[in-house]
């Protein structure tokens, strides 16, 4: 039987977790190929806190929990690194040093370049790919874990130079179990792609709330409605995730955020100009290309 | 019997026909207080397209249509105006001329300190009263009205000095009667409030999708997820009400643009310089603000 190990208990480990006991249970729903590899997984898990194995074994997550990193990695055929960027980056080597020989080692970190080229650094005995879903939630923990969480959405996935074939296939057909579309990257075009779509958006939301935090009154907040909830919703996600995510990818995120700031400095200068014509194209030029986005 | 007449059969008005229309098959639903005026209100419209007025006598949310403004405000004891602020504007004087003496005459327009000095040119035997809900979609047009648009919304009044005690009463029973909750607000009050929670994220969100647009490549828009989609939603509004909205309260949303850009400059130094304690300090106070915010 395959032994499958997550290291993180929090809202994507926690979900990778349910998705695989959901998978196992209902293995027609989901057409991910020749995943017969992860339905018949035995699903274990490495936590810091106690409390959190136990209420994922209560879920019926997970068959066996620790808080001791080598005991759960040392059995594992796979070892799935579910943490903030910097944690992974800080896990790595004691995971290579206890890996068994031949096992998968993949990640799902927000940015890749910095991980990946850890993960060069391994043992050459273990098999790491570099691993990015693309979901999440301004929730954290594994009470905020949902079976749900994965399914549609791309889960980009960034080989190595020196990871097998079987290997990416054992990753590509773990991301279709839990009902995402793998998608295979380079880790420098994922970080600046995600920089845009995601880490942007996000200091954009945490922005925007301080400035109104900063200087509105309360009357601001009274009136605060559904348009003001989805923009800034981003602000609420988790601090230590984000902080990691924005330092690891700094560079592509500064050069983001002066892309933004210029974009909005010359909508500035449109309206304050009262230049009409000028105003009216750029909105119409951004809601027409919104009005075509499709998500997943 | 009381007349009602919407202008504009957009979101905004289709939705208050919906609304009057359930509220009057289900009078209890609502806690409304004394509104049987609107109870039995026969509503009729104004609007600019015979096959608007076709599609709303079909969905029973008029009694009667009309595409001739004077016609349709002559016999009414209510004029909604619900169309973008110029249009509103440029609609007032008209609207005046024909208007019943004492009726009451509403708008729902998104800025209000220059609606309101509009109002305040009414002939004297009118009643004005500016209003703004609190509610919207990405969505324009009759097609996307709901009956539900107002429940729970804040439904901002402004009277004027001129408005009698009973036109701001009727007012206010209208906006209970479609379940929003009605705010009695000073017109300048409101305008900065609204530039800050509503005009200025829409401005950030166009101009996020303008710049992954301009500098972007086909693998952003691949991996853009239900963040981008959130943050961006606003980008996706109907551009003739966000242009009149941005050029009617031009001096609040220019102020807001600076607020906010001084805090993205400010995160963007942060980051630049890798000061990670003012970076954390920063994100983790634009959290719990935002965790913190309940929206209707």
């Amino acid at each position: 039987m395959t032994t499958l190990c997550i290291v993180g208990l929090g809202l994507m480990g926690g979900s990778l977790a349910l998705a695989l006991k959901q998978r196992a249970a209902d293995p027609g729903d989901v057409d991910a190929g020749d995943d017969g590899f992860f339905r018949l997984a035995r699903v274990t898990a490495v936590a810091r806190r106690p409390a959190t194995l136990q209420a994922a074994l209560a879920a019926g997550a997970i068959a066996a929990g620790t808080t001791d990193l080598a005991e759960g990695v040392r059995d594992a055929d796979v070892v799935i690194l579910a943490a903030p960027v910097r944690t992974i980056l800080g896990l790595l080597p004691e995971v290579g040093r206890h890996a068994r020989p031949g096992a998968l080692i993949l990640d799902m970190g927000s940015s890749k370049q910095e991980i990946c080229r850890a993960m060069a650094e391994l043992p050459a005995g273990v098999q790491p790919v570099g691993g990015h879903p693309m979901c999440g939630k301004e929730k954290a923990g594994f009470e905020a874990a949902d079976a749900d969480l994965y399914r549609n959405r791309a889960f980009v996935l960034c080989p190595l130079e020196r990871t097998s074939p079987d290997a990416l296939a054992r990753a590509t057909a773990l991301a279709a179990a839990v009902g995402a579309r793998p998608l295979q990257l380079d880790p420098a075009r994922h970080d600046r792609a995600v920089a845009a779509i995601s880490h942007l958006p996000y200091a954009v939301a945490a922005s925007l709330v301080t400035a109104v935090d900063a200087h509105g009154d309360d009357t601001a907040w009274i009136l605060a409605s559904s348009g003001f909830r989805d923009t800034s919703r981003l602000a609420a996600s988790d601090v230590d995730m984000m902080l990691d995510t924005l330092l690891t990818n700094r560079a592509d995120v500064l050069e983001w955020l002066d892309h933004f700031a210029a974009e909005l400095s010359s909508l500035r200068e449109t309206l304050s100009d009262g230049d009409e014509p000028a105003l009216r194209a750029r909105l119409e030029r951004a809601r027409a290309r919104r009005a075509g986005l499709v998500f997943p």
